[in-house]
């Protein structure tokens, strides 16, 4: 499979935070085929064998190590790069941990919640939570992004204009991304890869997983793109397509608030349909359900809701 | 047909505003299956002879008419109504209006624009916009209500816990939304029906057409729920099933900023692509596009994308 990719991108290759001052690890052509390897988003602190007690001594300056950077021929500030998913090799494991640091409920969750992943690397099969819930995987990168135009190094948790931590699920296999270019050359990183995730990720982590990610990386002269854009040629959510959804509403003049609201909501709904604890509910909303705008233009109130697939518990 | 249905509420049955001092027009057992009228929600103010020169002489006053209340036996505070969506008798004819009112970029679109639209009534094409773009119809109520618990007259526009202006294009054939009822009976009534509208409605105005809506009405007896939720049986949008998406990344600290720059992005884009003028490009996105929120948890960036079809152009 190796003979597929112009290169490969160890994950030894990596560096933190966003900057242009970062030298490039790999040099490529546009059309250029990557497999760039991509370590968990603790770089390495959570293993396998990490249970909820050693989570106070991990050293978070080792988190969100980004694979790269890759410096592509030709580009230079007010081009775009085009970042074509090709393929994932995933690795088997994976963790999601729940702590007041993250996620739109911290207040409501003081108490930290880790789980271990182990999953089947083929993708082919929904991955199991304790006998209580079926997650269908779709990975993609977490982070991808180019390097800033700007001396200072940037952190690595918020997305910026050139792409960075976007946690954009439907980056994935056939999925087309567009990321503006700021430096000569571009400097692509990808980082935070992701197993299952839903829009919003609204506990804080997704399912977190090293995963080597196959991508063709093209040159889009002049494309003058105000922020990252993407084009996808199917459905949404194609691994969620039977059972439907349940959804909870949430009703209020600030869309954050709203979608707190929808998200308390569904954890009560999933406690009462399915007598899921809080925690393995919040947890399962962050990995599989959909933050989304209904409305936004009824003054003073905006409407969100969360959709959560049946199928994960059905 | 009209076997088919218990009653029959004709649009003259209509009220202004949310009150349990409204007198029931109708009174159902659960399990009723009613017909109920919807007039467009300019309340007639606008007709299929509208020109944009009439705009200014509209009486606003007559606008959101809501038919019913229907009075549900046994409904009491605490238990919710569950209304199933059967089936829509659509008009043929509809409109959309941007006005500096409503809509999320309403400051860039200074002067107001009226579409008058006509479609196949089978609802089993798709509705052609000046052989510019071919929109799926998928019809719905934006409005869908109970009476609350106050004294007062509550205005139409914004959504309650006992809903209202939703705008959930999901609450469509096949899905049972639940009301949480907070008076007497209930007091059920419908308005604002929609033949297409993207998730976020985000210039303020669908494609408003009146419809006949029919539901059947159950009782849940104690159901404590803290506002609407519904339950779909199929994917999210079955009618855009073929072609996939384009989507633009708007990245902020606010929601709302957020999603304006994702439909300013749009916007640009669509001109790019497929020539569409920013009005044009500003109303398909109203009709078309979806606002998810991809992420809320990279302190202190947000990502909402417009995601827009791709078969309405293509």
């Amino acid at each position: 499979m190796r003979s597929a990719f112009d290169h490969v991108l160890e994950r030894r290759f990596h560096h933190f935070g966003w900057s242009r001052h970062h030298p490039p690890c790999l040099t490529i052509a546009p059309g250029d085929v990557v497999e760039v390897h991509v370590q968990d988003t603790s770089g390495g602190e959570i293993t396998p064998q990490t249970s909820l007690a050693d989570i106070g001594q991990i050293d978070r300056s080792r988190f969100t190590p980004l694979t790269g950077p890759i410096f592509i021929d030709g580009a230079e500030p007010g081009d775009a790069i085009k970042v074509t998913f090709l393929g994932f090799s995933a690795s088997g494991w994976g963790w999601s941990l729940i702590t007041q640091r993250y996620g739109i409920l911290a207040d409501q969750f003081p108490e930290p919640f880790l789980k271990i992943w182990s999953y089947d690397p083929s993708l082919k099969t929904p991955i199991d939570y304790a006998g209580k819930a079926r997650i269908p995987p779709r990975p993609f990168p977490g982070i991808i992004g180019l390097a800033r135009n700007t001396d200072e190094t940037l952190p690595s948790l918020p997305p910026y204009p050139t792409g960075g931590n976007l946690d954009i699920k439907d980056l994935t296999e056939g999925t087309e991304l567009y990321l503006p270019v700021e430096v000569h050359g571009g400097l692509l990183s990808l980082g935070d890869t992701h197993v299952a995730q839903g829009h919003g990720e609204l506990a804080g982590t997704a399912l977190e997983s090293p995963i080597d990610v196959a991508v063709r990386v093209d040159l889009v002269k002049d494309a003058r793109l105000a922020g990252p854009c993407f084009s996808m040629r199917g459905p949404l959510n194609p691994h969620m397509r039977e059972g439907g959804y349940h959804a909870t509403c949430g009703i209020s003049s600030d869309l954050t608030d709203a979608a707190r609201s929808a998200t308390a909501q569904m954890i009560d709904l999933l406690g009462k349909l399915h007598g899921l604890s809080a925690i393995d509910a919040y947890l399962l909303c962050s990995l599989c359900g959909d933050l989304i705008i209904n409305e936004m233009v009824n003054k003073p109130m905006h409407v969100v809701s969360l959709y959560f697939p049946r199928t994960v518990l059905e």
